[in-house]
């Protein structure tokens, strides 16, 4: 299965040497710019387990605020309008590592990956699968959580392009303006609202107090949400947002009875990973994705739902 | 007193309306710097509390990744055999709150905050006050924390100051270069490292795992510090970051037995905030830091010390 995948559609495990020019020349073709020095693309793309000296580290200090200070000048042009929270949380969107990770997918930049570490490729696999199946873009996170290592890839890429180009901002974001299609707009983020933000609003109109509480259990971070003192929901991952982001999606769902049904029916068109069931329980999405993935990997055809009355 | 330090040196309070045209020429004194839209200065120096229908935010939605991206450019050229994480905590030390804010006490732009919020004077008087008593320059927090506001105005003026420039990365370096010396060294950090990351590896030399549990109590974040699963120290402020520093401090300070007293002598050449007396505990100088800060509020000499033995 692993050897197969490396081969098929994934990342390339090697040994250290020079990277192959027409694979060089199928990145330049994807990212539709051809590069002066082109070991500067081939850092961007190799990943520190990979033994050749160099990785792709330093050109992502670079390449998170590259992309960081193009989208704020884009969002702060385009809309002179939005506040400051708004503008935020669209640079947040647009530049998260799930927003990223599923950049590499959609242009395909994670089948160039050289790394020396076989367990990334089956993190990359599942995810691959997994934003196959997705209907639409999923800005906070969908059923198999983004591996790192390709919103990295993503931001050291751009850091390359901004270093080839002489450090011309406006020039990289010509390139990669295109590359980071569908850049997220006010208009989407308000249909996929955030789940933490989410939850606050909810409880906030409400009148009910929400804290979500971080910890740590051993190499896992944990976040509980509390309501009004009281325990709703918690989840764990090995990254602190992503847990956050989960244990405000369960709460979202147990909390369904706070929201009227006339919210509950404009929150699922949203397209949130939460539906409401016949008898106008919510239900978390969660375990349908689960499920359609590991249609994805059996090769099984993706499953289909009815909804029947139990009385 | 309030009244004084407005007119005396602090924050202007005041009411809607242009700001004058002689401040805003002092401030581009300050800057070296003549600005060709005198609106976006106006704009850079206005806090939301100032009624007047603009605010500083927009543009410091744009500051922070700006100044991000200009140090982030100047270190990765600077200095081309630093790894990544060395780059990361030198470019964190160079535009953390506490940097900034000492920025922008040092050239004097506090003075030209407008602003109708009077508890800002309070707290800015006070750590301009204790930021004066520092004889080295403190990265990672003094004995009064750094009002965010302080922060907030030299990246809002740095975004106008890069707007006027037509988004010109390169002249807008040229400018806030000065603005922003001392800009942190490897030298200066290794000097004075993160209390975080001294917590860390010292605990990591001696085979002990550290943990850090940060939570929330009413408005305040909690940072809790466990080494081995026993507790050591916790600490509280408003900004959580701040509160994590704290704690490590003290846990730094009571966990000083672990470090060998060669060990000791360099981290106390290394100007922290901690000192070894002469029975070889260590102190944490955060007391003395109160001492002298109350000293110069009141107009009082500042205070010396003599070791002497007790036996």
């Amino acid at each position: 299965m692993k050897s197969e995948s490396v081969s098929e559609c994934l990342c390339l495990l090697g040994c250290a040497g020079e990277m192959e020019v027409s694979l060089l020349e199928e990145v330049e073709n994807i990212l539709r710019y051809r590069f002066r020095n082109k070991k500067l693309l081939e850092e961007a793309l190799t990943h520190s387990s990979f033994l050749d000296g160099v990785s792709y580290e330093r050109l992502e200090f670079v390449g998170d605020p590259v992309l960081s200070l193009a989208i704020s000048n884009y969002l702060f042009l385009a809309y002179p309008d939005l506040d400051p929270g708004q503008l935020s949380a669209l640079r947040a969107a647009n530049v998260s590592t799930e927003k990223l990770a599923r950049v590499a997918v959609r242009i395909g930049l994670h089948r160039f990956v050289r790394h020396s570490a076989p367990p990334l490729v089956d993190k990359v696999e599942r995810f691959v699968d997994a934003v196959k199946l997705e209907i639409n873009p999923v800005a906070h996170g969908g059923s198999v959580k983004a591996p790192k290592v390709l919103a990295d890839v993503v931001e050291s890429v751009a850091a390359a392009i901004y270093v080839d180009v002489n450090f011309d901002l406006q020039t990289l974001w010509v390139i990669m303006r295109g590359v980071l299609e569908p850049i997220v707009t006010p208009d989407a983020l308000e249909k996929q609202p955030q789940p933490v933000t989410m939850l606050y609003e909810m409880c906030q109109k409400k009148g009910k107090q929400v804290d979500i509480k971080p910890s740590r259990e051993g190499d896992l971070s944990v976040a509980k949400v509390f309501v009004d003192g009281e325990f709703v929901a918690s989840a764990s991952s090995s990254q602190k947002d992503h847990a956050k982001l989960e244990a405000a999606k369960i709460a979202l769902g147990k909390l369904a009875h706070l929201v009227p049904s006339t919210d509950k029916k404009s929150a699922t068109n949203m397209k949130l990973n939460f539906a409401a069931d016949e008898n106008g329980t919510w239900v978390v999405e969660a375990p349908k994705n689960k499920l359609r993935e590991l249609c994805a990997v059996k090769k099984w055809p993706i499953p289909e739902y009815m909804y029947c009355s139990l009385t």
